[in-house]
């Protein structure tokens, strides 16, 4: 009973203000599991751990670039729908040079024909730092053919991989994990054979990686023990060591598990000086830049991974996102993406695989903001930035913008798109692009009255507004730059200021007149007079005894765009009237810009009245038209 | 010199097998840094960390969902370049809750009437276990209007939110932490005053979110310090606890950083039983959802985020990728993607942002193998998973197919589309789509030989080979149902098999006689004869001895299509021949698929035996094609 009466109540209150109390009763859904299982523990086993009670990585920072391996032009190439042509792998191979990788995986050369002429197209055409990379399986025909095909390259790394995790090696292999170890040596010991045991193949440096496959998916301890056995069988040494990749294949597990797998690695490993522990994340849980971040606090010394993350399925890691992640702390990741847009030109032609827009880094829309306050946020970032700096403030030298974690131009990209503009944005977003295509710095209060014009003009449309569209509402919500059209129009032909010559007493020693002429576009020109303190109050006067309005300032600002002789002013005006409709107070601002300074006011008072003369709002008198009966203040045409 | 010598050996060597010595130096390349530092330090500071010595999230697992909350209507709105309309928001809206989000973010209802009136919408259409929630900066008047949006819900949160972070604080709003914590006090007994100690409002169930933003870059020990202020403002209960979410609005560090910082709140706000610590993790640093996962290992109840990751810049967390990674590891999510399909087409529909086609477990790559060994792998795996839940073996219940961490089916997608073939393709591949089409498990030799033929087609014309292309060409490469065009093509129109009358004895029991005539597509009908030990070798012989070939048969295997009387039997086999042109010995792989058991292999020999005809590599004797000089063995036709 009690309870009811409160809802009436409630329901009273809301009417008010246009809530209503919800009585009928809508009844939760019950979900259907037409497909997924309500308990999936009878399907799914969850991912395998190590034992790590003493981890430390959590306690790491990244303070140094890894060693960087692109493998674009063998993983990210076998994913592909459309594989690239071989022209296309030669651009893409010369790109990555460009960008200052130093290891690529170029191929599977025993695998194809096509495989193994670009191999040797890429060793007769890496710079001389530049390691050649062949993936091969542990078979003996297919690592001879493999090193035929790196053979007279400066350095090459030959890179075996075998099944090691149960998954693997129970429904594919149905090999033992003695047999794995086993295979895993003859492999390696025949690459050495054929390499760097070879006096005739000593004109290479050949280095040799191996992959336990699906690492991440397999006993920590017997990744550890196989790697132990190749590790002997090659015989690493500290200026070039063995390479243990340690894939997560397809990503199982939280990257904190990936974590402590290689930090267990790093660890147990002997002569952990000869090792170079390398991550390969693929991205299957949506965590392989974050499984390839805490790998390397965890011990690795090197990262593979594909430009924007192409590779099998979900792709392999995204390499611009590690390296642009350090960046922004501070570390350089020794790559180099100041032409972002060439990146994304080659990747998305050769690949046929297009970035997405919320890509980091690289997608369109990454370092957009359509939302009000960010807008307002990023502007008053940049705005102190630019005061810090001019100061040589300390903090003006670190870039501090909210909302954006990278300065675009870095990267090659302009400010032009930070902020963007729909029914979602605030006064900042349309005020920001006024000021970056008109160099006009609107005063805050019309900053808020355009952004509703804005809002409204978006909403009606339901999309985003282009700047340029956002550009022509303004022209045209202020008569700014737009030819007059209504013959009840005028422009100030014509304008003097004096102090009267009576009164040159003390007392009204402030006092001016103004006399002066206006035109009508009708062609019909007009004396006008009014007095005030100054021009504005003179012409704000005149006009209103011409008028027979009542117009009043209640708000003026100035300020000069650009700088030096060519320097002009731009003046804004908020004006009071009585609107002719219903005889109540109405404003509207208005803007102009002026060679002459002291033009600029007049001609903005000139412009805003206009406008609000070609809204309807005010009635320019008839007399003043072409009416040939009054002659009152008329002057020939 | 020695060095010379070696190089010349390798040289020698090298031309042997197609490789040659680099003799030509290319310089390395060295890094122009147009745009981006050198060094980087200068313009980046790194993240702010929080000391935790003790920290325990990396020894956590999830075990159970989280309370989710989507803000798809309002972060992942606000972020559109063209925003959804109003009947597409409600769309959503109602597609959200048949997922089974109890917890939706609908709007800034004070921002806009659209907003507003949107607001109102899901108040009056949620079922009665749905909290509404609604986002409102901490002002009054912004306040009163949202608490009007809401009112009369069955279940309501607002949702408040500070700027505290030194950067916001510093740049946008010249706000001290004293005055910030003053304001966040103020808007929270204002919140409260006006929703639950106002009895008007008990027929809402209230609840109260707030923001420190962006916690992520918040010193820890002032998030805490203005959450305890504010929690005791709003004096939360167990039942109904407070929402602290903990936005890293802009992503400004890796995940296991913000974990360690998740960790220090949830370990130093005080009455923890009445906190419910909420993620809201973007994605600028590619971490989201590890941050978010991380985060839930750290002490958080409750996630937001979007369906697909939609939201500001490079967007919100993906809830998806979130919920279907703890759905493969066991842990029911208790939301349900059994049809994935449909929640793609309505949100790229209403989003007008399309999903990459790499993304988790939506994208339509990510189930999809190119490459020959991940075909072979994920064959193998279906195969063994088939063989194990025949026989009731306990690993058969759960999902063990290399490179798939989820059942395709779980979500609502088919295999079709799981083994793709292009120019990288093994054998595995191209089998699995005849297999998939035709229903026909090639043997292993016939598979290589298959692969051979599409890896060609598919180098030819550089680019994927669609299913029914590969299909096509597997009828064509082994004139499987197609139709006679050559006149030496011929079928087998009767035939019998018997054992000769006069060899009854013991020795030569096996032994058969064929007898039987061949129509070529002519019209010339043919007598023919053979022995042997079975239809095959019968047939065999009597062809070899007519079309004066010598046919052998090096393989043959059959298996069953389909079960039941209309089950059918499909024959492979491997026929030698001496190739017409040179003589030399070649093989021809053949299909066919008999209604009758028996008719099978003579059907196989006919169709292979034809395939062979129509390439020429046999040429039919001219006499049996409409030469009237020679009757021999010939009937009228």
């Amino acid at each position: 009973m009690f309870f009811k009466t409160l809802v009436r109540c409630a329901a009273e209150q809301v009417a008010a203000v246009g809530g209503k109390i919800r009585t009928k009763s809508i009844p939760p859904v019950q979900l259907k599991y037409k497909n997924m299982l309500k308990d999936p523990s009878k399907k799914y086993k969850p991912c395998q751990q190590v034992n790590l009670p003493n981890r430390q990585w959590p306690n790491n920072k990244i303070t140094k670039a890894p060693r960087w391996l692109s493998t674009d032009l063998r993983d990210g190439n076998q994913s592909l729908p459309d594989p690239m042509s071989v022209e296309q792998k030669k651009e893409y191979f010369h790109k990555l040079i460009s960008l200052g990788f130093k290891e690529i995986e170029v191929a599977f050369p025993s695998a194809s024909q096509t495989d193994f002429d670009f191999t040797r197209y890429a060793v007769e055409n890496a710079p001389d730092d530049v390691s050649i990379q062949a993936l091969v399986q542990s078979r003996e025909h297919l690592i001879r053919r493999t090193v035929d095909s790196l053979t007279g390259a400066k350095k090459a790394t030959i890179h075996t991989y075998l099944a090691t995790s149960d998954l693997f090696r129970d429904v594919v292999f149905q090999m033992s994990q003695k047999e794995a170890i086993a295979k895993a040596i003859e492999a390696t010991k025949l690459v050495r054979k054929l390499t760097k045991d070879d006096p005739k193949q000593s004109g290479t440096i050949w280095s040799y990686q191996f992959s336990p496959e699906c690492f991440s998916d397999t006993p920590a301890e017997f990744s550890v023990e196989i790697c132990e056995a190749v590790k002997e069988a090659w015989g690493p040494s500290e200026e070039n060591p063995i390479i243990f990749n340690l894939p997560a294949t397809v990503e199982v597990s939280s990257p904190n598990v990936y974590a402590d797998q290689v930090e267990y690695f790093s660890t147990h490993i002997s002569e952990r000086e000869k090792v170079c522990i390398s991550t390969h994340c693929h991205n299957d849980r949506g965590c392989g830049v974050a499984a390839s971040e805490l790998g390397m606090l965890a011990g690795a010394d090197r990262v593979e991974g594909c430009l924007f993350g192409n590779g099998e399925r979900t792709g392999n890691v995204d390499l611009i996102t590690i390296a642009l992640n350090m960046y922004t702390q501070g570390v350089s990741p020794n790559l180099d993406f100041s032409d972002i847009r060439s990146v994304i030109e080659v990747a998305e032609r050769c690949n046929k695989v297009p970035i997405h827009p919320r890509a980091p880094y690289a997608g369109d829309l990454v370092a957009c903001a359509f939302s009000g306050s960010h807008q307002d946020a990023i502007k008053k970032g940049f705005t102190l930035q630019e005061k810090r700096r001019a100061e040589n403030h300390p903090l003006g030298q670190y870039w501090r913008i909210p909302y954006l974690p990278l300065d675009p131009q870095d990267i090659g990209r302009d400010y032009e798109a930070v902020i963007r503009v729909n029914s979602q944005s605030g006064k900042g977003g349309a005020a920001w692009i006024i000021l970056k295509t008109l160099g006009l710095d609107l005063p805050r209060n019309m900053q808020i009255e355009f952004s509703s014009i804005v809002q409204n003009e978006a909403d009606k449309l339901g999309r985003e507004l282009k700047s340029k569209e956002i550009t022509e509402l303004f022209r045209k919500s202020y008569n700014y730059g737009i030819e007059n059209t209504n013959s009840a129009e005028f422009k100030l032909i014509d304008y003097v200021i004096q102090k009267p010559y009576s009164d040159s007493s003390s007392k009204d020693s402030q006092k001016r007149i103004l006399t002066g002429q206006i035109q009508f576009s009708s062609g019909d020109i007009i004396d006008i007079q009014g007095e005030g303190n100054g021009p504005i109050s003179c012409l704000i006067d005149a006009l209103s005894k011409t008028l027979q309005v009542n117009l009043e300032v209640t708000n003026y600002t100035e300020h000069a765009i650009g700088t030096g002789k060519d320097a002009k002013a731009a003046s804004y005006i908020h004006l009071g009237y009585r609107r002719e409709s219903d005889n109540e107070k109405a404003y509207q601002w208005g803007v102009s810009v002026s060679e002459d300074v002291g033009d600029a006011p007049m001609d903005c008072i000139v412009s805003t009245l206009n406008n609000i003369i070609a809204s309807g709002n005010i009635i320019v008198p008839e007399e003043y038209l072409n009416d040939s009966n009054n002659t009152a203040n008329k002057v020939s045409a």
